[in-house]
């Protein structure tokens, strides 16, 4: 047992997911089992609420509402994209750790935010404010380093192949004509979220099933190749479709039939648009009638049919981490690691901050097919298990009934915070 | 009872629905129940495929696939958008007719496929083939005349609703900078499909609650009015969430932002991309980060968040079609008729197919607020009922399951038709 007794504090970072807030119930219901930790507090919309001083009382929440967090999409104590820089922002925030308390803090992110979680601890350190900082992983994208999978993924992955399948069936009916169908989803780098695309075949390779050709990022796009390509499928099938992940590039490394050059405030490129391109390129090319759709947010969002084994990870990896900080562990994320055996298992390990931060974690080659548009055995091995199960969220007047949090303020105990 | 004897054809029409198939189950139940029905046929792709003699028998699908068409989205025989024009058409259905001894034609499908059905019926009155006539309401317009509504109709506003409801709380939790998102739904002429995303409030009518704002195509767009609306919303809140109609139209009645002039074989013009226009109206005019997400026809295709409601009705009025067809009526469509209690409740009803025939049910100016972006307690009491329940799909592999026919041919006894 650790003998560092104080406050915890639990934030989320980064764009949502629909089991991010599943770890903060798990942040919660560990938490609460160890005397040590005196506070539960929330901060609001990551470290910029931090700085803001933002911070709320969790254990105020009734039981319903953290029971109600497990099946709850988004971040419930809200997010940010705000990266911390400056000097006096890193001060402000070990400010308000000391000025409440905080010994325990749990940062819910991808790698920018286990970046920063790595930052705020060593800065504490080196200022003598004893803490434990622990990450606990999280992102759609699949894209962190050591972690087997990130909680997240296995979700939204789960909700695309579920409307892969459902547009597929759609699209076949319209057997009238040759159609192409284009399904634009998420994914900046890396193609993982493209690539899951391929379990609604159900895992057999089988080339007759939808989706019948998947865009990565990983692979340099050409359009002759892509005409071939949808050429091929069509000389098979009265459809085609088509899943493009948002990060295309052609084989200069740019983004196909990106928008416009705008960043977001880590840097990276605003996507999309890549679907209506595919679209525009059949229809002028080859005079095929197409289809694009853009998911959006909703993808992520998608808690309604998410992954009942994502969820189960994404709330063991809070527990895990709790447990982690007490028994003394600092600097680490929570990882998950896959059993050995055939049959599924998972459980959590530690992975040192600074190894995950600003890694990333790029779909393997070896699992791609050689046509560049599939994937092979190993890559539906690796992702099968992740959408098992069904999350049972509550109905009510035909709607699913998600939890907001009463977000009961603790007490500001310092002036505003000025941002740059 | 009717003297009448011989087999039954049903076919579908049209855009596919989340519940057309249950109507298809419900034809094919309560077909078997009546002996003067001997064979139970489908026609492929609707009257493209009668054309073509492509009929299979449905007696001989196992009985776990007709029970599966129960949750199976799309259109399981397949379906068409070609319009019968030609005199010589409209007799080779007649010849398919008389050779397969088709007496009782039961056609799943919208107000085209009304017109249809009736103009078949009265050429076989005419030549003295004796056969009845029913057509079976389907479309998620909601726009067919006489009917109270239109299965398919609550399901798509269902997995809608869904979808705003989860990605409002993406929405929400990233609290930094106004935001603005923008769901762009479908709805060619009237805008039942966007208005019903408005029962993503909960029924109340809270100015808080996304969406804040839902364009219809019965209220001529001006983008002043637009920057107006978002300002306003944005004054209140961090984020507006828009639902836009793909019929918006200016108030010279020009299609807002359609992307050619295209049209379908029924003269329709081809829409998509207002969401864009939205996005980039805000952009460009506020300076406001905005984001779009058209969901394209995985709105109509989402089964798994389908509606009980809409899924018992569109299987009550396939049954509803057999027995007003065996009892002796022809050329009327199953109408759905909502009881005059507070509870709500449903029968079928009997419509002549005239009426229906390109008649089309625009949204009541009088269920719109004044602000012209949001829906009064007329149109919430009307939907609500429609969305109740949800439909049980059977899950393997972390994926629904849906129903493919085995599609038995039955077999052809006519020469190969010759198309225009």
């Amino acid at each position: 047992m650790s003998e560092l007794t104080g406050n915890c504090l639990v934030a989320q970072s980064g764009g949502p997911t629909a089991v991010i807030n599943a770890s903060v119930a798990g942040v919660v219901s560990e938490a609460l089992n160890h005397e040590c930790i005196e506070e539960i507090y929330g901060g609001l919309n990551g470290v910029h609420g931090i700085l803001n001083e933002e911070l709320i009382d969790l254990a105020e929440e009734s039981q319903q509402n953290i029971r109600g967090l497990r099946h709850t999409p988004a971040s419930a104590l809200g997010t940010c994209r705000f990266k911390l820089r400056r000097d006096e922002d890193f001060a402000r925030i070990l400010e308000v750790f000391e000025k409440h308390n905080i010994r325990f803090f749990f940062y819910v992110g991808g790698n920018d935010s286990q970046d920063t979680a790595n930052k705020i601890s060593k800065l504490a350190q080196s200022r003598g404010h004893e803490m434990r900082a622990i990450g606990i992983p999280k992102t759609i994208d699949n894209d962190l380093v050591v972690t087997d999978h990130c909680p997240g993924y296995g979700s939204v992955i789960k909700s695309i192949c579920t409307t892969v399948r459902e547009m597929a069936l759609d699209h076949e009916a319209m057997g009238q004509h040759d159609l192409v169908s284009i399904l634009e989803v998420m994914g900046r780098n890396a193609g993982w979220i493209a690539a899951g695309a391929s379990l609604a075949k159900g895992n057999k390779e089988n080339p007759d099933l939808a989706p019948h050709l998947i865009y990565l990022p990983e692979v340099p796009f050409t359009t002759e190749k892509y005409l071939e390509d949808v050429r091929r499928v069509l000389s098979r099938n009265k459809h085609c479709f088509v899943v493009v992940g948002e990060g295309l590039v052609d084989p200069d490394g740019n983004y196909v039939s990106t928008s416009s050059g705008a960043t977001d405030a880590f840097g990276h490129a605003q996507l999309g648009g890549c679907g209506d391109f595919l679209q525009r390129t059949v229809e002028e090319n080859l005079g095929i009638k197409a289809r694009s759709a853009k998911l959006g947010i909703s993808q992520r969002a998608a808690a309604h049919c998410s992954s009942q084994a994502d969820n189960d990870e994404a709330y063991m990896a809070g527990e895990a981490a709790v447990r982690a900080a007490i028994s003394g562990e600092t600097d680490k994320m929570v990882t998950l690691i896959r059993g050995d055996e055939d049959q599924y298992s998972c459980e959590t390990g530690l992975a040192p901050l600074e190894d995950i931060a600003n890694g990333v974690k790029m779909l393997p080659q070896e699992w791609i097919n050689e046509d560049g548009v599939s994937m092979n055995y190993q890559f539906f091995k690796y992702a099968s298990p992740l959408i098992k199960g069904e999350v049972e969220v509550p109905y009510e007047h035909g709607l699913p009934q998600y939890t907001r949090l009463s977000k009961n303020r603790v007490q500001k105990q310092l002036g505003d915070h000025k941002f740059e």
